[in-house]
């Protein structure tokens, strides 16, 4: 059976949305918090250097600056040719992957995970290899399963931490042994850490604390300053991954919308305004996501405690068995639209994206309970 | 010997530069004209839409007005579904190859031509095919040649008009006979028209309005408004192509930047201010045609007469063997950064952009002039 994507669901709940219906849109982990309030008074002063071209890869100024911010914040070493600015964090897993499976390959990912590493991996004639999380793991990855699935064929591991859909984060001491195993196994470890502003334990260690030649780190705008829309991600990694990615680049889109780069310079340069808007906006996610534990605690809905990222990952009623049947019914009757689990390898669960308003939150809540009573 | 890219030029003279020196760039086909002025004023209203997510492939209103658009300008039968917005002009056609060469197969490309083209196709894993293209012929695509040259295994024939870097605009009579070959002989006619604007001797024809299920033209923000930062772009063709670029998009990028959709959709609904602006863009560009036209022949230089695009294709000087060599000596030696001709497949050429203000593109013309001097 052929899976529709995620953007299957949301394009069928902004056509409801478009005939008029009173559609709750909980599909994309797309956060819907405030934008930077200094944002708007940034573009307007480097709106008319936004026409020309910026270098593949992206603005060397920039670059420098995500390079200083992240060195200073794991305490390693990264300069300008360690960074790679891409239309969202997306377009830069897409370009590193590309260039790993040149000559084809293996990628191995713990699942649940994003479908579109999947997806990507399939476009790239690459072939996929999940090591299948549990329960009874807390869905934590398993590195002793891993270490049995890696072959020489295998050029990347993906770890996504914080993670979606499960919210769980890895804990430091498998993050070090993975870069390590990275450097040893001679991989590259992919650590998508889009979330990593999401973290609401305080457990979350990038992979850039262990940084070597074979760790690669994917960050976006997307979930941290909410602006999906304006397609800008950055990576850190080994200077000459980067470079090749950087010839891959300018031949697919030449490099990302240069008022967005112009932009994403302008927040990483006011350091203080910076710190402030990342711990309003995690104290309002926090929010959101106990919310959302409270709730699904009261009505005794199982669920995957999410100590970060900005969704939660509950079980289906036991009425259902797929999790398709369920997420196609939540949004035709209750014009819920929700992530079916089985899109990230989990079919008895659905995601549900958090960073919406409260209100909206608590009235999706609400429709979706309706379904476990009985 | 592997040849170093179009952007690796471009950076080189961004480094120089920005290490002060008086550097002329003229290395890139990037319109350097003023974007519409009343776009500023429409970012400002459309600003906090921008944030979320627009599904991919573009948002709906944006491709039914493109598609109304071309509709009507060339007569011919376009909806929602035939449209595709992209990253720049680039992405639509990277996507369109990705889809065509996904089993493999052969393209067919009219030489000299954009380098970015065989690059695609290479890291597709596709093979490139080349008609070349001749002095005798004038530059114009050779269909007899191309017939020879299709074999069972082409997916798809690139052809580009109004020409980069030849500045050619291919005859009516023969867009009409490749799309009906197209049909016939089961391939894909890639027209790729982003300088459809360009056009100083009213030749060009879109082959939309010989359009058929075969047929998919290609259009860009960045040559037809000068907004190349903004890497917005789209395609028309059959509906289910577009659909299958859809489903591929949403794993590579998700969509082209929002604010970038929604100021393209801004300025497609201003018929009149559009006009206008075109018009006028279109004089500024022909003016400056029209003086490296004669400069070029007061000084008995070489080169092929440009009907269209904003670049003119020049033959080196006679000294000189390779044109990366004379490209090389033309930055170095006097700060003028043009594109070698090897990169289009033509060793004895150099091209050079003429959308670039009226001062700078006489002081590169007379740097240039002194290597033909003796």
């Amino acid at each position: 059976m052929k899976k529709p994507s995620l953007l299957y669901y949301f394009a069928k709940a902004k056509r409801l949305q478009a005939e008029g219906k009173d559609v709750l849109g909980f599909t994309l982990t797309s956060p819907e918090f405030p934008a930077p309030d200094w944002l708007e008074e940034e573009v307007r002063k480097i709106f008319s250097q936004s026409f020309p071209y910026l270098p593949s890869g992206g603005d060397f100024e920039l670059r420098r600056k995500l390079a200083d911010n992240y060195a200073q914040k794991w305490n390693c070493q990264l300069a300008e040719g360690n960074l790679f600015v891409g239309t969202g964090g997306k377009e830069v897993l897409y370009i590193l992957l590309s260039l790993l499976l040149k000559k084809g390959g293996e990628v191995v990912v713990f699942s649940p995970h994003w479908a579109t590493y999947s997806k990507m991996v399939d476009l790239l004639g690459g072939k996929m290899k999940c090591v299948a999380g549990s329960e009874k793991d807390g869905f934590y990855p398993n590195l002793e399963k891993l270490k049995k699935t890696i072959t020489s064929k295998t050029k990347a591991v993906i770890l996504n931490s914080p993670n979606n859909p499960t919210g769980r984060i890895t804990k430091e001491e498998d993050v070090k042994a993975l870069a390590e195993l990275a450097l040893k196994k001679n991989f590259v470890l992919i650590c998508d850490e889009v979330y990593e502003n999401y973290d609401y334990e305080n457990i979350y260690v990038s992979a850039l604390k262990y940084f070597n030649k074979n760790v690669f780190c994917v960050f976006s705008a997307s979930k941290t300053f909410s602006l999906c829309g304006w397609r800008i991600g950055w990576g850190a990694g080994d200077a000459e991954i980067v470079q090749n990615m950087i010839n891959i680049q300018s031949e697919i889109t030449t490099s990302p919308n240069s008022l967005a780069q112009l932009a994403l310079k302008s927040l990483f340069s006011s350091e203080q305004k910076l710190k402030d808007y990342l711990e309003t906006t995690r104290n309002e996610a926090k929010k959101r996501r106990d919310l959302a534990v409270a709730f699904l605690r009261e009505k005794k809905i199982d669920f995957i405690y999410p100590e970060g990222c900005i969704a939660v990952f509950v079980r289906i009623p036991k009425k259902y068995n797929d999790s398709f049947v369920f997420t196609d019914d939540l949004l035709e009757k209750d014009l819920v639209s929700v992530a079916p689990g089985s899109i990230f390898g989990a079919k008895k669960y659905f995601r549900m994206n958090l960073s919406v308003s409260i209100d909206m939150l608590k009235k999706g809540l609400e429709r979706i309970a309706k379904y476990y009573e009985d």
